[in-house]
């Protein structure tokens, strides 16, 4: 192998630059040339593809965002999108490549690999920490950190006024970010889209509380089959019924997506880097690398895609003791 | 003087305690003794009043929200809940009061001073900084960072995925968040309730800026003419029409209250917070102490509520030099 | 099994303020009382002992800190101190005890076990990582990115003016916060206890990545054979005898220990409190509830003391690669 | 006119990013071709020029450091040096400078224009706010805020351990940052340049505030006529002699210059840029574009250089007051 390239695809997340910086210069370690595809797999199809260097990362491993920017590709879903993608790739003679993603990065990969016989390593680069394989994504501490500073201040204004406050955090088919956020936010409740609460069982919690507590926090993961936060808090006024309490919705929104990456992000997101260069080097091919009990770790992309990444049933328990 | 109380009304804002702080410390040092009131006028009618000490505002310089909580008193509206609030008053043997809000906390204060004549001096704790007789209010230059860090976010997913991002910040009549947060977060477009700029100008400066740009950033105050963010970009797609960009939209919402406050607003809050018991223990009342240019200056609560505090010209230039 | 008891002792972490929350809650959700001794040793030898509510511990799994203070204790090294301790938990009827700290803490907690036959769990509560038996200790996620936003301000000096930085961190014994801070900072170089890196390996590669870079930062462990970072720039300053080259050290010192505990900090605390309580009704003793592998697991305390926890050798090459 | 040249110089201050992005702009706005002279003045001796655009500034607003870089000159010292620096300006055609950076820079410039007639604005970029002429200077706001935070940092390890901390902030000539960072992080004593206290003053201090108080801070400006931090605690150690006293220090050193920039610092930096670029259009020269009371003011170069700006005394008291 002489040539790998790298890129981003699906929504963006921090700690992205910090694997794309680590792809690039453990590549050039071993003597490999390294390419940066921009905007994913349409970058792929429209050939937006440039040599990188030592000095093309420099600089961005505290980073948000991507510097080698995503998007969605319709036309890659097509048989002659993913052709011209091949094409290209030919063309600059690219014989492996690393996929920083999620799920439909993922499935994108599995397709051209087995479509060309293009080796591709997956490393999981999303804030939802959905992907099994992995013990986190990349993106997944930082987006929960803002988010939880994010609740640290609402807790302030709660307090002042006595408020009762759902706020909503990201996480459409996963409750990872919710739950880690009632734990460390001190939330009275947590709702998700893996375990089913009612509204009645909100509206006991809620009435219980108020007996020792005067102001109370409820975390919503958007997905919650409730609704989002705000659908929920108008189903609970509905049934509580008193005027005097006080209640109040905030959204965090994409706030989440962005910021300098955590610690944790960087380094996982490096680590990962490598080992996907690395892995490909050994041969490996339509896998991800992600890190499970601090140790590298190849899965298949079938099984990231396709298994479930079931929340911690000792965080549940926390959520319920703590909020006594 | 030997008795006087301190409380805090309306919106929480991030160096209230500093303020409260202040006054407890200010107060003893002069020998008062110093009494705070709890949950604002709703307090002062339940008789929810306590004294203070100089431990009891220990440790709160660098906490948002307010110790003495805050609430709205519909009962404060009428002849006898003021009555009431003022024999707790002369039942405790308060003889002045420091009242720690915005408009709606003045014009109660004006009211109670004017019915029973008692002592009363403003500090200007709002985030909104729309207060007439100080060039800042507390609380203003926390929410503006708060904000700002969020466009700092919320700017990496839009570079990353070459977006049109409408982002709305706090500002119901005023457009002082917003203007800052354009200048400083270098957003594109700004749109305050202050000035009129039309659906049309918007469509025709995003066309412009996409020549040169490929993502964008509009801040807009909750309180513009032509809606909120959600609303004013529903406006813009239908105009501008075009499948191939990408728009969001983002409330920062509450988060814009809370938070350890800035250097400034412990400066600001601590500083008014001093002036406003020197300035009744010299006698003045029905009045807010504020920081104009660098000196204390007390201002009649009639001007604080009435008189308007125009955005500054210059800002409104810069923020159309930097956008190009 | 009917009353219990905490403390923090050492050197204070945060996220012990969110242990010690998580140890009351969960005692008082399993009907047992819950006792809170404040400045560790010595005030359980003086006596030092209130009980714990729930409310005790409202509003504090955001805090850096110790609510419980922490302190040396000279008596407690002797005999009589410890029986004087013993005495003490006798008198309030406590059956167990949990002890949040380090190292010293469990050496401590141990020999009190042994001595009077008292049940002792301990939670890992120290910024520097280096106890065998858990993946992470309670505050070395906030300590590590403390210093990583450290780092990333210092680099913004370094990058404006060329300058060679060396920034010393924590870590006596232990490179933890070193190298994760090295990988994390995009550091140069890392020096740290666990391996030997000469000064003439410094210069060397100061020379070699002069070549490419003009500005470079060196992380210097605090307990580097070569000694701290201001002593090794004196040194390498003598070798490298070139007054082009702008030479600048700084010291993050205490700043590491505060701070409002990150996401993982807060959760890692709650988890490992409300593991101790549980390992305590189970009739465990002598051993420490930390995380291995996201499993709670519980470390007989010697292992804890003698065992050595080494850094990843992954890490080191992540070093290697991404610093050229 | 139609080329001007923009410089940064002195030590590197956050917000100068802000200030040079406005210069460039507001320069392109009117027409103006905007150059970008590398490393101060030793980049004008060496020629080390470059045209700027509007993109060459964008996503810079909210970086630390400064992107075009800053380093001492001795060559600009002698008259031969400037010469040189002449003819490159020449060369370019430039017919206009602005110079940011403090009392250094702006002695320079001074020189610069008086020998060759050469209009030259200057913008108040440093984080000492020790400048005659502004009422804050590019920078101070975001090195408050950062060392403030610290300060924060550190009470928690205080409060926990009952400590007495001195804190070393910058500060050679100018009390400014401890003066402000003493009253935002409610410090117990700040020692300054500006006003005398003696060791005993101090120990005095300490022994009284320790009836009430188990912590005490003690902010130190390092230009403090007692010394730095360190010695200073040396002293009172030496003094009080009480072994129970557990006294510790810690210097907050170069993360102050650093960081992305507060909001005021981007609104005063990019303020400070326009009005420079307009004062040069409308013939200014030799003075520095500062803000004092909310309006751009420009002073004359020797004004900025010889004249005092001492410290606020209401802060002063306000320190006395709050520290009881």
């Amino acid at each position: 192998m002489k040539k790998i390239a790298v890129f981003t695809s699906g929504g963006d997340a921090p700690g992205m630059n910090a694997c794309i910086r680590a792809v690039v210069r453990t590549g050039i370690y071993h003597n490999l040339d390294v390419y940066g595809i921009m905007y994913g797999y349409d970058g792929m199809i429209n050939g937006d593809i440039k040599k990188m260097y030592t000095h093309s990362v420099s600089n961005i491993v505290q980073r948000g965002g991507t510097i080698l920017k995503s998007a969605r590709s319709e036309e890659f879903r097509t048989k002659e999108g993913r052709q011209k993608a091949y094409e290209q790739l030919k063309k600059h003679g690219i014989e492996g490549l690393v996929a920083i993603g999620g799920d439909g990065t993922f499935t994108g990969a599995q397709i051209l690999s087995k479509e060309f016989g293009i080796p591709v390593i997956g490393c999981p680069g999303t804030i939802d920490n959905d992907i099994y394989g992995t013990d986190f994504t990349i993106g997944f501490d930082t987006a929960l950190n803002t988010a939880l500073e994010a609740i640290d201040k609402v807790r302030d204004t709660a307090a002042a006024h006595d408020r009762i406050f759902f706020i909503e955090v990201m996480g459409r088919d996963s409750g990872y970010i919710a739950v880690e956020c009632g734990i460390g936010g001190g939330a009275e409740l947590v709702m998700v889209p893996e375990t089913k609460t009612s509204i009645k069982d909100v509206v006991k919690s809620l009435k219980g509380l108020r007996k020792t507590k005067t102001s109370s926090i409820v975390v919503v993961a958007e997905g919650d089959e409730e609704g989002g936060a705000a659908e929920i808090m108008e189903k609970v006024k509905k049934e509580i019924n008193n005027d005097e309490l006080d209640f109040k919705v905030t959204t965090l929104g994409h706030i989440q997506r962005g910021g300098n990456p955590t610690a944790k992000d960087r380094i996982l997101g490096s680590w990962c880097g490598m080992a996907a260069v690395e892995g490909l080097m050994q041969g490996k091919t339509n896998c991800m690398a992600g890190i499970v009990h601090e140790e590298v770790v190849y899965t298949d992309f079938n099984d990231c895609i396709t298994k479930d990444k079931p929340l911690k049933k000792d965080y549940l328990k926390l959520i319920e003791i703590l909020s006594i």
